[in-house]
């Protein structure tokens, strides 16, 4: 089976979680946009959206990127697309309850990741962040204080139920990936603010820690593949929005 | 199987679209903090959500309400807890693509669900809306001009999709209540542009008015089961925030 992954090129993003499930599971994929080029791909990216428009099933569309394309089957929805890979690719426990807690928490960390964006994003997801920096100013602060480690709690409190390793079960899972990518970009994002709160959370660092030693994802990360963090994706490194 | 849905009592809120599956399933359920009124299901609550924090399989916690509970185990995230009943209960059809479809579409839902939020707090969850109403009526202007069309369009798009008179397939889904909840709560919310929106969308007000002669949800929405939109909950009526 043959991946087509398409998302915006030039930043991890949301698509990064994708990729890291793929890389970590030995997955081949095209990564369709970003093979393109910053402009090119979007582009290209648009174009294949488009395509997909119309009537009858031909026409499930995705709302925005990612997906993951394969045999005419257009999967969107981060959660989603890990599921697909984790049923497909035996990615995750199979299990009825297990599979539930998997995508539980992975929505739960999509809401972190939404919330991250709206740090910077306040009041207008098509406005620039210079044009709501007064506003993100103040989001920032609450997200620092209690939104972050209540939510740092909580992915400690999971990594506790488990009796192995990992999130569950003996074996990494997509959620692991999802929690290393979470540490890294919250680690760009808020240098200060992690250095403060890292300490009170070593069952994450460890988790992060044995997600980066995974071949697939060590491989991943010595590659051109990996994109460096910038200011243009998910999680953006504004000084004045960190803080101890 | 008995279930208990937990969630904030006095509001409709993210628990409502768990609610309308449940009720249009004729799937009997116990709405435990609701049952025990605004102060006491409140603390109710709190308290069933901190006893499930613990050690081993049994500390699978929600990160928040709403959650189902049954058996020993707590579903938390309304996409997942769908899920599980549209698989439990056949509410929704099983096929790997079908199943994968109605979650990215009831993702996209809360994603919308997600921003309607953000609009009337738009820098703080913590903080009230009193206290946000600059940044709110900012919020409000690109969400009401550009996303929430954006958003309909989609919803008309995933309609068009299907050959039946429903999302998928020839019989309601968990989709279609979501999706009437979701223009019910618009209508409330901004009445003013839902009334310049709406002619432009048939198709949903048609699936909207659909899903109201369901027998369950007939006798939901007479009864005193269905509690009224109100200030608190995550659809509110602000008129400062409508506009044609």
């Amino acid at each position: 089976m043959a991946y087509d992954l398409w998302y915006w090129p030039g930043i991890q993003g949301r698509g990064e979680f994708v990729r890291l499930a793929l890389e970590a599971g030995g997955i081949a994929y095209r990564d369709r946009a970003r093979e393109l080029g910053d402009e090119e791909g979007a582009a290209a990216l648009l174009a294949d959206m488009s395509s997909r428009q119309g009537a009858g099933r031909q026409g499930r569309m995705p709302f925005a990127p990612p997906y993951l394309a394969s045999d005419g089957l257009a999967i969107a929805q981060v959660a989603n697309i890990l599921m697909f890979l984790g049923e497909r690719h035996d990615l995750a426990p199979s299990g009825m309850a297990d599979r539930l807690w998997l995508n539980q928490v992975q929505l739960t960390i999509a809401d972190l990741v939404s919330e991250v964006h709206d740090v910077h994003h306040p009041v207008g997801t098509g406005a620039y962040y210079e044009d709501q920096m007064a506003e993100a100013a103040r989001a920032a602060t609450p997200f620092r204080d209690e939104r972050l480690p209540k939510f740092l709690d909580y992915f400690t409190q999971v990594i506790a139920c488990n009796d192995g390793d990992w999130t569950i079960d003996h074996r990494w899972t997509y959620v692991d990936t999802s929690l290393f990518q979470l540490v890294q970009g919250l680690r760009y994002m808020f240098p200060r603010r992690m250095a403060t709160l890292e300490p009170d959370y070593p069952d994450l660092v460890r988790l992060h820690d044995q997600v980066a030693r995974l071949p697939g994802i060590k491989a991943y990360l010595a590659s051109g593949r990996r994109q460096p963090f910038n200011q243009d994706g998910i999680f953006r490194h504004y000084p004045e929005l960190d803080g101890d």
